[in-house]
């Protein structure tokens, strides 16, 4: 079953010819078609929201009911190749952080080389800011080559024109199900009674655009113009077997942000990642060493009061490991663009006509190991203006 | 009829006991149902969304026919007293710009005393970021004080409690109706191809939240509990008044960010605003002022190829005038909490119980004044940790 057996079981949006979208589940190389199988109308869908709504006790029921169907061996199965794979779900609002404490201070390193890699804020908070959600698009889609404005090297101003510096950022992404109150905040324990599952996620960055705009706001069109999204939302309750200690947190997280039984308790996930540049693996970022958790990511998002909503997408920032053929951006990889992304290479960014894949997989219950939904999408030649 | 003559006749979404929300246009002290008086499905609904979508020629003929109900003397006029207000729209993303140089150098001159008061970038495009769409209310909702992590004065370390430094920014929002293709970019000549109209704008600020948060990514927590925009939106054809030229930008900006006929031509607004906290004007915002236009700020934001979607909602930043009685935050108006924020007062920032009303009008094509929507929104003190 290639790491999509009946342990897994992730929620997907697809088509098939003559037929609309619909919510289906991922078996093999197949697709279960929800809205035939059980007849419910918030699979006969074009989002999962309506399903995401419903919350945790509806999730677990409708994953028994799944289960006890191909356990029995009670269902059709449509070939994955006839489908055609949707935006799984309809985004709400899309907030980034920047968890991962190599990424944020192998970024600090190359910008401020002179200083500490760390702002003071970074171990106090998960630092994030709110992407574009009209801009999440799924895996497969491709991304055309921004343009914006940058400063170019040896120039006095800036000048408009197409990137010249577009990176991939290999991240996990988090999708909100059951909404919470305005004024009310999320405890970092509480995640699976928001969270309905994981996504893998590519942030896609046009650097120069970014390094230009970005005071004193953050970023902005840098990266606004695409973040690709994999066409399968596991499910946590698949992820029993990947919850793992955080590598550690110091200083203490303060008590809104703690867990209850700190962070050695299995907080963090046990998620690995291959970064695929035009068919080669050029790094494995292993989400296992990120800094701060998910729950905290949560925690924070709501300590002002701010509400969550059905189809919120928060995720992880750059995964990035300690050690130099584990970074989750081009940036890193190629210490912003002055060496070649992998060995035997001449290219550092992205060109046209390139691939990125992004591809995750986690222990599984059973001993195996799940393969979450790849992250797929190809650069095309910025458009000519218009 | 105060300002909300047969010369303004702007929309909203309100609801009656017993009858669900619908569209309507206001007309002095009453409300023109819509749903109602043109029997059309699109303004039987909970938001404007759907008549947002049909775009300009659409926009034009409902305004056409309402017009006409008007001149005719041939409807039915709902009291205002008797309606509940709602938020006017869905909101898709919501991006927020800095446009104002009076604000963005009032700010450079507070935080960075020996430095250049604007960055480097400012002259050269429009600054923005994203905010939290699903933290925007209609005004009269009140505002819980958020809490946060800040550092206060004299601490070694962040705490979490209620912000000590709420603020307002008094702003103009604009809302995004017609769409635009993913890839393409619109200039800043075709404001009115897809913005349907405009509205009043608090984005609420803990200041000491934003302070510690922010570098590198920008605001976050800081704004995203709650952005307050008024409960009607002005259709841009009632403003055909209020165009006049910008007060000049140096250097000239880029072409893809470049008027057809130059800053000279009629592409800002003469909005005049009015800052009111617990009953007292304490500023006199002239959004005339601004120095980036709301054609260069669409221009800007899809000049990456990111797409406009039905609902978007963009905002012109804090707007404040050359003198200090014209600036639209309490950060200006108090230079950081040093000085009270009005002759003989003592108060400073916001207290829980205070409230805020912005107030904006606009020259009409009659030769009168068009009353636009009010913001308004009361502090309720912080809740206590869940």
């Amino acid at each position: 079953m290639s790491g999509f057996g009946p342990d897994h079981l992730p929620y997907g949006v697809f088509s098939t010819p003559g037929a609309p979208p619909r919510v289906g589940v991922r078996l093999g190389d197949g697709i279960l078609d929800l809205a035939f199988e059980t007849g419910r109308d918030h699979f006969a869908a074009p989002s999962l929201n309506a399903f995401l709504a419903l919350g945790p006790a509806a999730w677990d029921e409708a994953r028994e009911e799944v289960s006890a169907l191909v356990r029995d061996d009670d269902f059709e199965l449509l070939p994955l190749s006839s489908a055609r794979l949707h935006l799984p779900f309809e985004v709400a609002d899309y907030v980034d952080f920047y968890c991962s404490e190599h990424h944020a201070a192998g970024v600090g390193r190359l910008f401020r080389p002179d200083a500490e890699p760390l702002l003071p804020n970074w171990r106090h908070l998960p630092v994030g800011y709110h992407g574009r959600a009209g801009s999440v698009v799924v895996s497969g889609s491709s991304v055309v080559r921004p343009s914006g404005q940058r400063l170019l090297p040896g120039d006095d101003g800036p000048s408009y024109g197409p990137s010249r510096r577009l990176d991939l950022e290999a991240e996990l992404g988090f999708v909100v199900g059951a909404p919470s109150a305005p004024g009310s905040r999320v405890g970092p324990d509480a995640l699976a009674d928001h969270v309905f599952g994981v996504v893998g996620l590519n942030d896609w960055s046009a650097r120069d655009v970014q390094a230009w705009e970005y005071r004193p706001l953050g970023p902005f069109l840098g990266k606004s113009f695409a973040t690709t999204v994999s066409a399968w939302v596991t499910p946590l309750s698949a992820l029993d077997a990947a919850w793992t200690p955080l590598p550690g947190q110091s200083p203490a997280p303060l008590p809104h942000l703690a867990h209850a039984d700190g962070a050695d308790a299995a907080v963090g996930l046990d998620v690995a990642v291959e970064v695929v540049v035009d068919g080669v693996v050029v790094s494995r970022p292993p989400y296992a060493s990120t800094y701060w958790s998910p729950g905290q990511m949560l925690a924070h998002l709501t300590s002002n009061g701010a509400a969550l909503r059905t189809g919120d997408l928060f995720a992880s920032g750059t995964i990035s490991g300690p050690s130099p053929d584990q970074v989750g951006s081009l940036l890193e990889l190629t210490a912003d663009g002055t060496r070649p992304r992998s060995p035997g290479e001449v290219r550092t960014w992205l060109e046209d006509g390139e691939e990125v894949v992004l591809r995750y997989s986690a222990p599984s219950v059973t001993g195996g190991r799940l393969t979450l939904g790849e992250v797929a999408g190809r650069i095309e030649s910025a458009r000519a203006p218009a």
